[in-house]
């Protein structure tokens, strides 16, 4: 198999120069998140789609192919968990994805959403939907076309949903949600029937400094490591990786809210635990990164609510938070805090929902992309469609389009499709990885009431971060809980949570 | 001469993406050097390689010389000054240079310079020149054979002082520094049979936010654009250019001294007016950047020597430093400071000399790379010549070989030869050129009593700034000044400012 290490080489070469190439654009689009400043805009623009096309030009020639080709055999030999044997299947079937799809072709869509992107940024606040109505047309048009380049598929989503999502498709999704919802459904109502919860001590003066300091110190706690990465602010937050050890986060504070920006914080060190967990083994390769949208928002989920919403974790860290912002806490009870932070209630922003409320947000989005792609429903009567989801879902309606349909920016700066399952697969996992992690670690939550996170995030690194993309999402699922996904432990641990603070009939 | 556009789009299409890969590694590189955390340096350097050698992959591709050579006679038919004309000719020029490169000696060569750079940063502060010897031997050795590539050459030190300062020769330089050297040492002399001027005032403690505010007012006031740029902290000052609209400086403030902030910021200002002043039209071309070393340092030394060590500058703006700092300077009177910031001693260190000093640190360099090239001085002999030369032209000798020979990183980081001599043909070249602008700006230096420098930033820009590389060094300066290099409005300049500072016979 001499020859085979050879070419295995070779191919590890030629994917660390394209992993190069996109860390590369990865980090412009940090700093133009960060500090560029607005001079910068226009070059930025078409240095990061320099970068993008010659990745995608250098991974989708002919002799890369080949390379796959010829090693697949030799990957087949291998132990199914081995690096390289995983590397050369995941290549294998990344490639076969990126030579489907013309590079003329995403020239022009990755030009058309950075114009789509831009209108949407001035549309949004002037709530004018016709402005960008016709480039929305656009999106649904080219996303359609990007779909047909994988025929044969059941629903015209499918392929879009492959992308981010692998192995999930519009039926499982939709069936998965029509169960998760009938559970749901009657939760939110339930809740909403009683009193909300006082949030009042969350708002207030919450001076910047003090709150990243506070978010700093109990991220680091979880295990971010800062000496491979850091925090920075932006207008959206966001993680992002540019080596195993470089994975950096982002936030955005509002000195008037202090649960913005902290669940913020935690929620996107889940994400970057994940990518800092990577064995580094797999650096610059394209096994270097999470696994699928669903598996990472998982993650991020479990450090923002699982975590960092819990009860355990604030009888540790609520008489520090006191201590931070004495004169806006000192003499609010823990329990009153603790619910606050929980507060349910229907409303109109996705980001900014309850635990509860938050997977609807999503369903509503889901089910609307999938009838525009179906052709089910036209994009002029999206507004109106999304108000009369929300109306049904919620119970409440939006005013205007800004904070209607057009308040995500997935849409409008990318494809429509497969963009929204994420968030509540990720969900739904989360809660399957915990329920997992709590049987071998009975004494989880006692740890997190001592300030420990060790031995979570260890059972985190050990059974899902260190695989980075060895696994595929179904395979990883199966690996962790011997069972693919499941919403049983989530809708249990919904109903343990909410019956708790909202009472029987929970 | 249809054809020969839609070649030339060809063309220009070829070079920005050349351009797009190169900017995009100067991102990584300030990166690199302001936020990145510790864990990020090992990929950085592989994702750095990875670009510059994709960069000149795709520079030195055999159509890209084909496109040049069809386009040369289309280039003549322009008048001379046309932008597609000086496009043309400097792809020609900079293409022939590259292709006589092979990549393989250019990857050895670069990963060469990496761990030599390396091993520098922590043999220097151990004073441990015996463990960068052997690498320098190797770093000589490869650059002799770098200039080999170029045959012909009349001493073995023109093709690499060309890459920086093209059209001059190692002959040339040493001319013309004789020359500048014999009017110097005794300027020099005089000034240190005087006694130093006291420059306590500048020692003490001042705020590092202070310190930033006033050097951001200052620069601001210059025309340095803070929306096409920003400043911000590194070990070693820079700056750097993403793209006209993107154009960065960096400092390193010490506290307890404010000459060096302050000095180091206005000198990189002078790098960014000149970036920041490029013709927008040239953006993404190899045009769009300073055309060489020599005149890119004019610019810098303008805006810290001519302007901001003047005292003209410091009648504006002493008051307004007084206020920033009042319990340092208040009761130091505006005479004390102008003379404290241009305090004449023989020191060890270039980067803090000078005016009068500061060209005999260069032409101790300049000299010592000559020798080594022509194998008349074997490296190991190196600190014991380095000491010699500053017993001779500085009247002192360094204690040991990190503030020595040791002391810049250019030849551990690069290539031995042509990385000095810009430092002192731009001091003259400032001087020429200011001389040139005071013909159509003889109020200069009562604009600047005045506060008011758009005068003289607007001649730099119409005369140097706008036309980046158009025009190689030698055509510009005779274009700006009607004659070639020339001495005498340096020496001038000199002999009046410290005449008047150290008494007659200066």
């Amino acid at each position: 198999m001499a020859g085979m290490e050879i070419k295995l080489e070779e191919l590890k070469a030629r994917l660390r120069e394209v992993n190069d190439l996109n860390s590369a654009g990865a980090v412009l689009y940090w700093d133009q998140a960060t500090y560029m400043p607005p001079g910068g805009a226009e070059a930025r623009g078409r240095q990061m789609a320099t970068l993008a096309r010659i990745a995608q030009e250098k991974f989708t020639a002919p002799d890369v192919g080949r390379l796959i080709d010829d090693l697949l055999p030799y990957a087949g030999s291998l132990p199914p968990d081995s690096d390289d044997g995983c590397l050369i299947r995941a290549a294998d079937r990344e490639y076969r994805k990126a030579v489907r799809v013309p590079a003329d072709f995403l020239a022009v869509f990755s030009e058309h959403s950075a114009l789509s992107y831009q209108v949407w940024t001035e549309a949004r606040p002037a709530d004018d939907f016709r402005r960008v109505l016709p480039l929305l047309e656009k999106t649904l048009d080219l996303s359609r076309r990007l779909a047909d380049f994988f025929p044969g598929y059941d629903h015209i989503a499918d392929p879009l949903i492959d992308f981010s999502d692998y192995g999930m498709k519009a039926g499982t999704v939709r069936k998965v949600f029509g169960e998760l919802k009938e559970q749901l459904v009657p939760l939110v109502r339930a809740a909403a029937s009683r009193e909300a919860a006082d949030d009042s001590c969350l708002k207030g003066h919450f001076p910047k400094e003090r709150q990243l300091a506070f978010g700093k110190t109990v991220i680091g706690t979880f295990g971010y490591d800062f000496a491979r990465g850091r925090q920075d602010l932006t207008h959206h937050p966001f993680e992002t990786r540019f080596s195993v050890g470089d994975v950096r986060i982002t936030t955005r504070i509002d000195e008037g809210n202090f649960a913005y920006g902290f669940f913020s914080t935690t929620h996107e060190s889940g994400h970057a635990l994940y990518e800092q967990g990577v064995d580094p083994a797999l650096e610059g390769t394209l096994l270097a990164e999470g696994t699928s949208s669903g598996v990472h928002e998982s993650q991020s989920r479990t450090w923002e609510n699982l975590v960092s919403r819990s009860l355990p974790f604030w009888e540790h860290f609520y008489p520090k938070l006191q201590k931070v912002f004495p004169d806006r806490l000192e003499t609010v009870p823990l329990e009153t805090f603790y619910r606050a932070v929980n507060r349910v209630e229907p409303s109109l922003i996705r980001t900014e929902a309850d635990e509860l409320t938050y997977n609807l947000h999503v369903m509503i989005r889901f089910e609307l992309e999938l009838r525009m792609l179906e052709g089910s429903l036209e994009v002029k009567d999206l507004p109106e469609a999304w108000n009369a989801a929300y109306l049904e879902n919620l119970g409440i309606a939006p005013e205007d389009d800004a904070d209607g349909c057009m308040q995500d920016v997935h849409w409008f700066g990318g494809h429509i499709g497969g963009a929204f399952q994420g968030y509540t697969l990720g969900n739904i996992l989360s809660a399957q990885f915990f329920a997992e992690a709590r049987k071998s670690l009975p004494e989880i939550h006692d740890d997190m009431r001592r300030g420990n996170f060790a031995g979570l995030h260890g059972w985190l690194r050990e059974n899902i971060y260190r695989h980075g993309s060895k696994f595929t999402a179904p395979e990883l699922i199966e690996r962790v809980t011997g069972r693919g996904l499941d919403i049983g432990p989530y809708i249990r641990y919904l109903r343990e949570k909410y019956g708790k603070l909202y009472g029987p009939g929970i």
